[in-house]
């Protein structure tokens, strides 16, 4: 695996900071331009990993350096926010632009709007100038300032809009789809041979992203689903036979359920896209959830958008003969299930179904996010002058790394099944290991 | 119209509060059993009601009385809750536990389980004792602790519930449908000559009973609702043409819609079932959502689930032959309506759609509601210990009064569109008066 | 008593606002200029108020004429924001700005800075131009944006401020104090025949002022002070005989403590500037609190700011030669006097003292504070516009009414211990309803 | 250093968890007994460290074992929490009892009342049976369900309480006191030769527990911290040259500080125990705040209590004869300093102190420490059947370790000025790196 970072070139400038190259001084240190964090801390797979020190793995340390690549006053920044909203994306712009204004003393900000549409030529005009007062207060809302689109733009283009403006650092926060266009437009840069850093924060509300500690927003999301489980427990808790049913979001990774679920208290059951399940049987998850009802009265269940996807073929080429999928959505899918198992059982149950949607999504940043958000926009502008390019920026066991893009979109987080995180949940929510008939 | 409520008869015994009936001695007093609270307060109509002032209407004041009818000693109470969920219901029975027991010294009373049902021979057994201890922490969930269901149940089976257990205190926590089975229950105590009162606290999320300042709940709703309204304006700002669109309760009243549409600051069109409206037509709503998105390029739309019923019956009319209504949901047909009005006209355009469903009624009372609560908890008993029967209590004009449940289930509350509440959604909004073409 | 407001002139010109001047047609209608609400509504007050009909009293009702007195087209308007901070401050400028721009097209709308002060000859260039952008979020956060100061100003200065600028409609947001000074602003504008209406939107939020169902901000305090009430508690309930003693706003007014008291569920004694107590004796307050303990282990108390004064004199004329009054803050009077008297039992104790202070009034509003400064926002325009000037707008009995400044500065609302809003507070606690000795 | 943890002995019994050994099975795995987890993960240091890998240090993994130690139906476990409180008590207290009842199948759990009191001979009787039931919503509360008391009781006592209840599993969850007092219980059963496990849970909302990722609490306390600056922000901004002054928890370590700082966005100036700094002179705190309001018009300052103590020591020994440490308090030592000075030179000012204190600790646990409390309750229970002891746990890097007492409590985390963290701080208040004059 790729694990430096491409670099532009020297770091000819010293830095505007004024740290210190001293530890014990008490004032902040530079970070040397060789800093790395070692990527495992397992002893057992360290073991293995490294037969001689020198070949473990490394992720390259994020801060300002002492000598920076880029003359300040000569250049231009430029935001871009890209893909569905996620808590926080305010919060980076704000730092983003206090760090590059306050910090590195850039003169000019653009803020790209509606994502990488906003530098095409048609919309190139639509680009807002950002200050310190512009994004002051804007860590207290929801959205992005500069708005989203989806779907990528010629790198041609885009490349063509930063070198006309002579924006030298380009900051992209968005998704897996936004990355991969972040690194077309790099490319496309290193072959015009136009000296741009094009750095990216990650953003992915499931938090999915491999080889980072957490992405931000996650946290919001889950402190928002939490709520929303309390209030499936209180309609379940209700009625007789009470079952409330939450979707939540988690395509491929189902940890925004999962946390919520071990902060909850009050799930009984939580079906991620990494877990295979079945819906009948003796050991299938309606009859796990017919013997909690007979016992306590009421159940809770989290599931995530991405769950049992495989229910969805097996029911369809049972039962559709035209072979189209004709559920989508798992969420409604479980809702009808359940209740026609209790009706074909005989028992009568109240099912509650919430889908929160884009009120997850959709609402400012909590305290963690925010404080998380700040960092990652101090550390974005730091890997810029550093000269990196094609990176992204993140915490991995508690320290700010560069990690390439390629790397960062090779693979995808998910829960692991085997491993303590998917235990906690287990032992929190009282769930059998298996839902699956043998 | 019937102002007077019902007596049971004398009021026999002293109380057991240590009140005073002397003004000015800074001890809470006493209030006068014939003590009325004038129902009309504007003067206009007030001259037009009162050719002579004694035929005024009026409400009887609610309060504690020096005399009460029953011996607190001899009896005990029962406490019922019924229909969906509303914020408020725990701390309702919170202070109906607290005040029958610490200041009435009712020995024993019977929280009956999941609604009117918890009262058939068939669940009797479920119901629980209610301490002080019990409900202690309770106003601090969503829900109710009791459980509820929907439906009545047989006047005989729930009079016979009664009187063997010597309930002669019956507080029915519910909406439109508990009240009238509260009454079959007081009619046929009536005849039994069971003496026994029957006091209703109504409730409806909606805030759709009359003759009542405000229901238990809607504070909360509306609170809730502005939340979500926050949401959908986050994701319509953050997307080119973004729209966002609010499904709130609301079945006949849209008083939750228009209260938080104020209160966010951020809605544009408030859709309430009291107000027809087209869709189609150059004064029609898509046409004025059009003007919108090209003027301000975003829009937030909340609509109560009553709105625009009348659409429905006119569409399938058109368009489907076995004349089945189809649409049954105004949220998801507007959804519809409004996607392909703009694909039609070639406008690209970014709709989220946000039921947040149960999440606004399950959800524990704010500091409004649960100071309410509290007090109709406490007038509900001193009604009952006042002797009066088919009696709900409510706010009327900041004073505290009993109504008859004939009364109160007699009409709805729905908002006035020629009254000043409506003209405060308005310019709160910037919504036209009218959305409907000539 | 004075029900009536001054009034500058005929109501000359159309109103720019499309309302109906007929009922029943589903738009919102202009209301008339001599409507009126009855002020009483207890019957029996009622009927020794009134032998005749006529001679009850009233307030004029509030809301939009059909013909207003000033040109719109022709004048400017001002804001200004005096005292202390109080949630919704921003709400109620929010809504004047939205209303005089967008509704009745007022041009330009200043905003000053920092009080009255910012009306001298010194300050007056700071004002601020208010547009609709500029104050779109302003209603998320806590403060004013306009700054505040305490004190007066010459009404010359300020008329002279006013004039020169040609504004002719002044919106003064603030208290007692405030209100003083805008009469005298009015009555100097009256001596030199200078056409301007003088409005206030009184600002309180110990809710103290008479003939107003609530004040601005007094919803959000209460919630505010409910937290921290539960802080208290979980202090209290953690430590053997743990007592948690509040300090919260209240000067002459007990209310926030009232109403959070009740809500919050867990206070035990209620100290407010109404309630005459003891500390020492047999029927003291520290006797009842020792009782408290000894049966139950745990005590959560309550103090408004203004409680217990009398006290202090009391003790420095016993304990203090000099005659100063040494205690001038009844919290932490009563942390010494609690301490040191379970000390002279020798009862150990643990006593957890919180000041919430500013934590309660730099608060942004809650939904219902948001929604009341809307509409008093509005109807202050309603009521400049119809003319009336030395006015205050509120809510009477679910009514938005104006009342004379003179009037509403003529007497302060405080807790009434006779009544049934003490009566609640003394149940929902199990306070003692004196603790006095005789 | 000393990594491991003490062992009682061998892993006699069969897990009652049915846990996997095989990786890949989807099945939580058990954790191998001796999993270790790197201490260092900076790779310049690690290259410093490690001549020889095995010289490496690194932490005992913590985890359910396939074998354990203790034979779960012939124990006893207790529960104790000790000191202040902290966010996250209860929800500790809830995992654990879930954890030995659902998952160990532990009988009988004791929570003992009051901290360590509680076991003396005098109090013994006071203890609480634990039980799901009575745990079950224990963690939407702050403080604790136990109660706290601070000090130590005599080893011999405490065990003879351990000793005659059969009590093998005792959980404490508390600070340094209390970990230091679990220390001389642990080794006062073992001079018994009593096989009991004794197992921290270290509980210091300021964070300052060395070799630990976060104590629980910390986050939630941080958020509240700051709401708080919110509010301070609000009134430095509503006044003319408008201070906001905060003092937060922290004693040695200015964490709170320093993270509620970077989430606020509004504070100017950080103040913590580990930073020396000036009041007066050129380059002082003083003149730094000075030339804030000469060019913005307005501060916020957060102060540790820790903060500057060195200032008392030299003011005192300047002004005071007696030599007597006159202020104790920072923040209203502050508070006078900067009105003092401000008032010498003649700058009017509004300076509003704001000291949350107890509001901030006695607060529910937020959704991050709610996971992680659920999560160390978890893994304590583990440790204690893997038969360590004197041990506590925690996250390191993302996992969860186990780590003697006598390590944990030898140093405490500290503010590294020369760090990231500090950096981040400086980056997002603009405060001076250095406020001393050389």
């Amino acid at each position: 695996m790729k694990w430096l970072n491409d670099r532009l070139g020297g770091l000819t400038f010293p830095s505007p900071l004024k740290l210190s190259s001293h530890r014990g001084d008490q004032i902040a240190d530079f970070v040397d331009d060789d800093a790395r964090i070692l990527v495992e801390n397992d002893w057992n797979v360290l073991q293995k990993q490294a037969k001689e020190p020198v070949e473990l793995e490394f992720f390259e340390k994020s801060g300002p350096r002492a000598r920076i690549h880029f003359d300040p006053g000569s250049i231009r920044a430029a935001i871009v926010t890209c893909g569905g909203l996620c808590p926080g994306v305010n919060d980076v712009i704000r730092s983003l632009v206090m760090q590059l204004h306050y910090h590195y003393g850039i003169s000019e900000i653009l803020g790209i709007r509606y994502g990488f549409q906003g530098m095409s030529i048609r919309e190139a005009g639509t680009a807002i100038i950002l200050t310190p007062s512009v994004v002051e207060t804007i860590h207290t809302y929801g959205g992005s300032l500069l708005g989203s689109s989806r779907g990528p733009l010629s790198p041609i283009e885009m490349v063509d809009f930063l070198q006309r403006r002579n924006i030298r650092l380009l900051f992209a926060i968005g998704g897996d789809g936004t990355l991969r266009g972040a690194m077309t437009i790099n490319e496309e840069c290193r072959k015009r041979a136009f000296d741009a850093a094009i750095v990216g924060i990650p953003k992915t509300i499931d938090n999915d992203i491999a080889f980072i500690d957490r992405s931000f927003g996650f946290s919001t999301a889950v402190e928002k689903a939490t709520e929303v489980l309390a209030c499936a427990h209180a309609e379940a808790h209700g009625a007789q036979n009470g079952i409330g049913l939450v979707k939540l979001m988690g395509r491929n990774s189902g940890l925004i359920a999962a946390r919520s679920s071990i902060a909850s208290g009050y799930v009984n059951f939580v079906l991620v896209p990494e877990l295979p399940f079945d819906l009948d049987g003796d050991n299938g998850f309606l009859a796990h959830l017919q013997h909690r009802l007979e016992t306590r009265g009421h159940a809770v269940i989290a599931v995530a958008e991405g769950a049992g996807q495989d229910l969805f073929v097996t029911t369809n080429s049972t039962t559709d003969a035209s072979g189209n999928v004709r559920f989508e959505d798992i969420g409604l899918y479980l809702k009808q299930q359940i209740t026609s198992y209790f009706e074909k059982k005989g028992i009568s149950c109240t099912l509650k179904y919430i889908d929160p949607s884009y009120i997850i999504r959709s609402t400012p940043a909590n305290t963690e996010d925010n404080i998380y958000c700040t960092e990652l926009g101090q550390h974005a502008v730091h890997a810029a002058f550093a000269g990196r390019t094609g990176t992204v920026v993140g915490s991995w066991h508690q320290e700010f790394v560069m990690i390439p893009m390629s790397l960062a979109t090779a693979q995808r987080k998910v829960i692991d099944l085997d491993g303590h995180e998917w235990l906690a949940v287990l032992q929190a929510t009282g769930q059998p290991h298996l839902m699956k008939n043998t």
